[in-house]
C-alpha cells in the first residue's frame, strides 16, 4: 500500500490557520521527473536570445500579475503589501538585469590566444569561453517570497547562465511559489521553451533528494545555518560533488565610535531601531550586534534606541515555528548574567512578537563562555548592544566573530575624514573587512542594492562560497570554462569564431579587444 | 615518551634505494607553526609591488640554481634532464607571468557604482574589489616536481593573489622540494618578506592536519582521485569549510573517426604512441582511452601504434609503489574477456616498466560491467584502444565516461571543414564538450600551454571545482570580493579611490573605463 502523499498547506501567519492545500510533497520519483525535465531543457535554453526573451517575458508577466502575486505573498507571509510591492519591483528589475546580461554575453569571458609556432614549446590556438553547468537546484528563502525565491536572484542568474532550474519551495509560501512558477512556465512556453526549464518541488525530503540527484550540477540556497549546512554536506558527500552556493546566516556587527555617538546619538538610535525592526527583523542583513561605547554618549544612543524601539508596533513573523524560536531565543539570551533588556523583546499578542533589544558589557564577549549565544544570529526584531570601554575591547570582540554578510562602521566626522589624528577610521575599516563581504560606513546594512559592484556574501557561515548571490556577477556561479585547442574554424561555436559574429567582448592574445 | 620523528627519505626510483634523509614528517605542532607563520605574512604580502618583486626574484633564483634543481629532481624522479629543463623553464615562465598579473591588478576586478539618489530605493555608493582569502595549502604533485609542486602554478597563483602558502611536499621528491622552498624563501627575504610566506611540510598526516587547520582558507591539490577526495572531504567537513581546488584524475578520451584513420592512420598511430608514452605515461592529460574504428583503417592505426609502442624503451616510474600499481593495473585489465594486448605493457627490468596498449571491442564499454575498469585512469605508459562499429557506439561509450581534463577529436579533412555532408565533426565536438575542460582537435592532449585562454580543469573527478589550475585565471581561486558602501574617500583603500591612483582597470557604473 502506498503512503498517502503529504499535503502542503498555505498557512496564514497572522492567525496560524491553514488557508488552503496548495500541493503535495514531492516523492523521489517526482523530484527525478522535475530534474529530468530541466535536463532536457538545456538545449533550447542554450540560445542566449531565447533566454533573454524568456527572462524579460517572465518579468512582464510578474508585473502584470503583480496584484495577485502580492496578495498571495502577503496572505502567507504577513510581510505587508508595501514591502512586497517593493520586493516585486526588485524581482522584476533583477530578471530584466539578468536578461540584459544574457544578451550582452560578457560573462562568457571569451579569450582567444592565437597559435604561436615560434614559442618553445610552440603554442597551439586556444579559444576559451564559459558554458552552463547544467540543471541547478535553488532553495527558496523564507523571508523573501519573491526576490530570493522562485523568481529570485538564484533562479534568474542560473537561467541567464543557461542553466535550467528546479526550485525547492519554502514551506512559508507554497501558494506564492506555485503562482510564480506558473508565471515563469508561461513565460517559457511564450518564448519557445519547454515548461521543464523551471521545476518546482515541495517538501524537506524532496530538497535532500534534489541536491543528491546525479543530474543536478550546482545549488543555490538562502536560509538557516542548520538547513544550509545539511544540504552543503549532502552536496559535498555526493559521488560527484557539486558547487553549493549557500547564504546561511549572519550577525552583521556594527561598531559605533565614541565620536559618532557623541555627534549623533539620537540619529543613530533611531536609525538602528529602524534597521533592526525592518520587516519585523527578518532580514539576513539585520544588524544583530552593536558595539557601542560606555559612558554618556553611549547612554544617549541607548536612550534614543529605547524610545524608537518602544514605539514599534508588534509584528507577525513568517511562521509560528519562527515565532517560537524568537521567543525562546530572546528569553534564553536575556537570562544570561549581566544582560539587560531596556525594551524586552518577545511574544506580543497571540500571533505577534514585540521588538526589543538587549545590552551586555562587551567584556562578556571577549572570551569563550555562555555569552557566545549573543554572537549567534537571532532571527526577528532584536539586537544586542555590547557596551565597550576602549578600542582594545572592540578588537577583542571582533576577533571572536564568525563570518558575516555585512559589517558596519559608524564614525565621527573627523574620523571619517581621517583628520582626527588617531587613524581610528582606517584601522576599524581594516578590522571589519576580514569579517564581511560588504562594509557599510555611516549607514545601515539593511537594503541590498542590485548593482554591478554589489556583493552579497561573506566568510562562512555568511556564505559557503566566495561568490555573490546579488548583482550581475552572481551568474558566474553557474558556469565552467572550456578551451578549444586547434579547432577548425568551421566547427567552432559562434562565440569563439575569429570574425566574432555575435559581437562579444573578448580578450585576444591577452588584451581586451578594442582597448 | 615522545615518538621519534618519522624520517623523510629521498629515494632513487632507478634503483629503489634511499639516497639521503631529507627531513622528518611534520608533527601537528609543526604544521601549526608553519600555518601561523604564513598567517603572519599576510600583511607584508598585501603590497602588490612587493609580491611582484618576490615572484620575479623567485624565478631568477630558480633559473640561477637551475643545474642543481634539475639534478636534484632527476635523482628523485628519473624524469630526465631534458624534460626537467623544460619543466623548469615552464615554472619560471609561470612565476614571471603571475608576477606580471600581480603588477597589472586586473584580477582585483574593481567595480565602482556611484550613488544614485534618484533611484527607488536610492542607490548608495558601492565600490568592490577582490581581496586575498588568507593562507593557502598546496599539495604538490608526484609527476611535476617543479611546475605543479613547491614553485608551481598553485603556489605562484596564490602568492600573486596575496595569499601566503604552506606546501605539503610530495614524498617522491622531498629533496627537490626542500631546495625549491629554500630558494623561494631566499627570494622572500631578498624582497623584504618574511620566510614564513612559503612553508613546507612533509608527511601524510601533516597533509591532513594542514587542510583542517583553522587558519588555512583554501587548498590546491594535484594528485590521485583517492588522495584528493580524502582531502576534499576533510576540507568540506571542517566547522568552517574551505574551497578545495583539486585536480584528481582524468581518462582523457580520444575519438578517431573512420575518415581520420583512413587519411592518416600511420601518423595517428605514431602520434598516439608518442603522447601516451611521453614522460613514461605519467601525465595527467595522457590519452587513456582511444575510440578507433573497426575495419581496415582502424587496423592500419593499430599496426602503426604497435610498431611505435614496440620501439619504446622501458622507463622508470616515479616510485616503486606506482610501478607496482601499474603492473597490477595493466595485468588486471588485460585479463578481462575480449581484451587483447598487441604490445603487452608491464614490468620491464627490475626497476622499469614497458609501454604497451590494450584493445577491446567498444561494445564491451557501453553497459556497466567488469570492463568499467578500462574507464578508470591507469597511471603509466598504457592506453586502451576501443574499436567501435558506428557513431552510435561512440556516443554510447562517451555517455558512460566520467569528467576529464581533456577530450580529443581526430577528424578527416572534410569533417573538419564541415564539408563532408554528415555534420559529424560538429556533432562529435558537441558530444565531447560536456566531458572535458579542454577539447583538442587533430592534436594530442599532452602539453598544456600556459596562456590566458588555457583551461586546465574539467568536470569531476578531473577537478573538484570549476576553476583552472593553469593560466592567469588560476589566481581567481584565492580571492573573495568585498564591497564598500558609502565609505568616506579618506578611508578607501587606494584600489577603490575615485582618482584611481594605482591606474587599475575598472568598471565604473557598469562600463569598462576607457572603453
Amino acid at each position: 500500500m502506498a503512503t498517502a502523499a503529504a499535503p502542503v498547506w498555505s498557512v496564514d501567519p497572522r492567525t496560524g490557520k491553514p488557508r488552503e492545500q496548495v500541493a503535495v510533497e514531492a516523492t523521489a520519483a517526482e523530484v527525478d521527473t522535475a530534474v529530468r525535465a530541466a535536463h532536457a531543457a538545456r538545449a533550447p535554453l542554450a540560445d542566449r536570445a531565447v533566454r533573454t526573451a524568456f527572462l524579460r517575458r517572465a518579468a512582464d508577466l510578474l508585473d502584470e500579475a503583480g496584484e495577485a502575486v502580492i496578495e498571495a505573498a502577503d496572505a502567507e507571509t504577513a510581510l505587508g503589501p508595501g514591502r512586497l510591492t517593493g520586493e516585486l519591483a526588485r524581482t522584476t528589475y533583477q530578471l530584466r538585469a539578468f536578461a540584459d546580461l544574457a544578451a550582452d554575453g560578457a560573462f562568457l569571458d571569451v579569450r582567444i590566444d592565437h597559435a604561436d609556432p615560434g614559442l618553445a614549446p610552440p603554442r597551439p590556438d586556444l579559444r576559451r569561453y564559459k558554458i552552463p553547468l547544467g540543471p541547478v537546484a535553488v532553495y527558496a528563502a523564507s523571508n523573501f517570497p519573491l526576490a530570493f525565491s522562485v523568481p529570485g536572484g538564484d533562479t534568474a542568474s542560473a537561467l541567464a547562465a543557461g542553466c535550467p532550474v528546479v526550485v525547492k519551495a519554502h514551506p512559508d509560501h507554497p501558494a506564492t511559489s506555485e503562482l510564480c512558477a506558473a508565471l515563469l512556465r508561461r513565460a517559457a512556453t511564450d518564448t519557445g521553451l519547454p515548461e521543464g526549464v523551471l521545476g518546482l518541488v515541495h517538501g524537506l525530503q524532496a530538497g535532500v533528494d534534489l541536491v543528491r540527484h546525479p543530474l543536478i550540477t550546482a545549488a543555490g540556497f538562502t536560509g538557516s545555518v542548520r538547513g544550509g549546512r545539511a544540504l552543503y554536506d549532502a552536496a559535498a558527500a555526493r559521488p560527484h560533488p557539486i558547487p553549493f552556493h549557500g547564504e546561511l546566516g549572519s550577525l552583521n556587527p556594527v561598531v559605533v565610535t565614541e565620536a559618532a555617538a557623541g555627534e549623533r546619538a539620537e540619529q543613530l538610535g533611531a536609525g538602528l531601531a529602524a534597521s533592526m525592526t525592518l520587516g519585523v527583523g527578518q532580514f539576513c542583513v539585520k544588524p544583530g550586534l552593536v558595539l557601542a561605547p560606555e559612558g554618556a554618549a553611549g547612554d544617549r544612543l541607548l536612550t534614543a534606541l529605547t524610545a524608537a524601539v518602544s514605539n514599534t508596533e508588534p509584528g507577525v513573523l513568517l511562521d509560528h515555528r519562527m515565532r517560537d524560536a524568537f521567543v525562546d531565543g530572546v528569553r534564553t539570551r536575556a537570562e544570561l548574567p549581566d544582560v539587560q533588556a531596556p525594551v524586552t523583546p518577545g511574544a506580543g499578542g497571540e500571533h505577534t512578537v514585540s521588538a526589543g533589544f538587549l545590552t551586555v558589557p562587551a567584556a562578556r564577549l571577549t572570551t569563550e563562555g555562555p555569552h557566545d549565544l549573543l554572537l549567534e544570529e537571532c532571527f526577528g526584531p532584536v539586537t544586542v548592544l555590547a557596551r565597550y570601554t576602549d578600542d582594545a575591547e572592540i578588537a577583542a570582540v571582533l576577533a571572536r566573530l564568525p563570518g558575516n554578510l555585512t559589517a558596519t562602521l559608524q564614525l565621527g566626522e573627523a574620523e571619517g575624514a581621517g583628520s582626527d589624528g588617531t587613524g581610528r577610521g582606517a584601522a576599524l575599516l581594516a578590522g571589519l573587512t576580514p569579517l564581511a563581504g560588504r562594509v557599510v560606513v555611516n549607514g545601515w546594512p539593511t537594503g541590498v542594492a542590485v548593482a554591478p559592484a554589489q556583493h552579497h556574501g561573506g566568510p562562512y557561515p555568511a556564505t559557503t562560497s566566495t561568490s555573490t548571490s546579488v548583482g550581475g556577477t552572481a551568474v558566474e556561479r553557474w558556469l565552467r570554462p572550456v578551451a578549444y585547442q586547434d579547432t577548425p574554424p568551421a566547427l567552432l561555436p559562434p562565440e569563439l569564431r575569429e570574425d566574432n559574429p555575435l559581437g562579444l567582448p573578448r580578450r585576444v592574445d591577452g588584451r581586451a579587444e578594442g582597448a
